[in-house]
């Protein structure tokens, strides 16, 4: 990693990433069962957030409560902001906007021994910079043949390395 | 919840709720003993924060530090931003304006075996979507009484539903 | 701090400590609100625990929990188990033994600037290793004259060092 | 909650709950990927652990890790331990012996407007001290009649009080 | 801490602080080993970042991750956001503005029984606020001498205090 | 992973696995600059300690502290206990043994671009279960050469992996 000067590094950053607008939605649970926390963030990820997630956050009064985040489009933040509001205890909802640098990735699909699996490679000005299984295609498989989900995914990426090397 | 078109859902949301700007001050503690953050979090409450906590944060060389976040309004900021140079080591505070939408709300009575608590309700769309009893109430009440926290608010819960329902 | 032997180490630690054995209790809480959680903290201490503090915990089906830990003389588990069933949603509590060393602390009066505050001291081996300003003593003084806290603790290492040093 | 000698803490503590010993154990996870922890969890709760969860750990060099915590039934340590292995990168596990005493707990039945949950409830000497209502049944209706989980929540709650009072 | 007007509290942190706008990168990491997330954060200190920090994260499907936040200057912002996607794993970098006020600072060196170290002073209003000895000249000291760093930081203290009072 | 019975998951570990008895030391540090806290863990590894750690932790007054946890083998504990007290600002540390069950390893060589780098192999009950590339090899290999780590350890994997399919 050569140090790039300023130009250099937004000229290359701008050929490799898309960028785009998102929405970020905060707000401090400090009155709400855990139970329903949980199931909030599934909810927010099934009506089309792009992430949601929590952070243990010490609030007032000696209060271990969570500080619920929710990454969306900018056109969902009204429905999402809602739902947080049916499905929480929470009286206010903070929101901002951010920008976001995406990679560009692509997949490519790989044998194992107990079946296909996607790869998920992601690239930086024309070099492979990550490759890594999908998730939940490694975890159908762990599930079903009954094999650690580590080996899944170890075969995975020895697939993928016979293939380059290959 | 049916899912409404971006449309109603940002009418909805017009509806039920108002919104305001308010100013997030955030600071790194990682030389300061937690006893003094502790501190802090209740000074900056009595000088008018709207809300005060803190994050546990991985700092550099292995430091457990304390992200203390405060939320204020944006004529308080440097009032409060004093107080943190102040009552802290830290030597910057990080601040940025968020819109923050906050659901209508009112208060009741109800009685308890131990005298009234307030329920605190909220609406969206004319629906009562919480309701909870307002905690400083309750506190006091198990305290002077020695019964159970988890018990005045039971009962305080029980007492809005008879109404409801009678 | 020269590397002692196996022997030594242990003998020096024996002639500068006392040691007893304690109890701790522990539970998760995963259907609590954190509004509960802060107030049974301070229960617990009012009722003789000798400290009770939370750890945020990741439970199952995504639950931003919170792990209630007590440290207790042996004598007093059973009632701080009673008022942890009590006070909280619980149906757990566990329960195991452990030594604690502590190190010998004495106390002498230092002066500020708005009155004294006791100095805790801690030895080992005769040479003084600790020496830190009341908590409560400090706040006080802050509240009732409106000075940081820091200040307060900073006047009073100050005091110290003089007496030391005079 | 008059306070109780430790005779009558232990005799009350001994009529309301029930104990047994319990195997913990924990590894301290620092070269495995967040996903795969996840779904460890998952198995091992699927394997028979009584319960599974993690506590963020700051680990040397700086690393965010996760201690990963079983809970289970001493028979069960041995192929839970082997679990560990298996599907972690881990190449040590803890473990020690915990007491942990139980409320007892039943389960009544309580209509809500879109069908029944269980509600369950836990006394101790013969008085009710928390009631609930099941998660699980309160979570499939939430889901099948698109209503917020915490109304589901709350009309099961003003089920039971109603029949309490009626 | 008299309370002082909107106007006054302005001027006088106007008077004591400079300020400047800074760029705050995040990413949330739920699929990379710790071990490379400590790696990371030093990375990003050595290419010139104002400060990199980890704060802990409950992320979708359980997993315990990590959310990266790099503050930096604002010309640095595409340079840092390569080494993130060039280090990591994440497919998504997010960015945002803030204002960062900085309290003044000077150092002086003062003496201890081990050699100088520099302490670093903070003042607002011209009254000094905060002082601490540089936390690096005291880890050499005492990783050279052989004595706590508490006791080096203790000393750099009582001399500075010395000083003060002399 | 066919489910063994409790005598037959018992064999497999005991074959595949050897056990100690360790000791754990634990302090809650509430008045400590995480500075310091960080410094304690290095000197604590120094030391001979087999692991250090910190644990967020919620304490009374809203202290935002850190559970300080030192895994090591019984005949340390005395001396890494008076370190503990020696560095930290703590006048309590609790002390517990635990079983540790340990996985055998081994390490073989495997070529990247830059140079060999040390794999780690364990196995279980003949099965190699992990394999990882040592991660202070890797780390100098990409300081030294300015390639990610992320890479560095990726060519390790595929050298592996080649020499298992070669």
């Amino acid at each position: 990693m050569v140090r790039l000067t300023i130009g250099e590094a937004a000229a290359s950053l701008e050929a490799s990433t898309s960028h785009e607008t998102i929405t970020v939605l905060e707000s401090n649970l400090d009155d709400l069962s855990p139970q329903v926390v949980g199931y909030v963030m599934d909810r927010l990820l099934e009506e089309g957030a792009l992430d949601a997630f929590c952070v243990p956050v010490q609030m007032k009064k000696n209060r271990p409560g969570a500080l619920l985040t929710v990454l969306c489009r900018s056109e969902d933040a009204a429905r999402l902001t809602r739902l947080v509001f049916a499905e929480t205890t929470t009286l206010g909802v903070r929101q901002r906007e951010e920008k976001r640098r995406a990679l560009a990735r692509r997949w490519i699909n790989v044998a194992t021994p107990w079946g296909e699996v996607r790869m998920k490679i992601a690239s930086m000005n024309g070099t492979v910079t990550t490759y890594a299984p999908e998730y939940e295609d490694c975890r159908k498989i762990a599930a079903g043949h009954h094999v650690p989900l580590k080996s899944v995914m170890d075969e995975a990426v020895r697939s993928y390395v016979h293939k380059l090397n290959g």
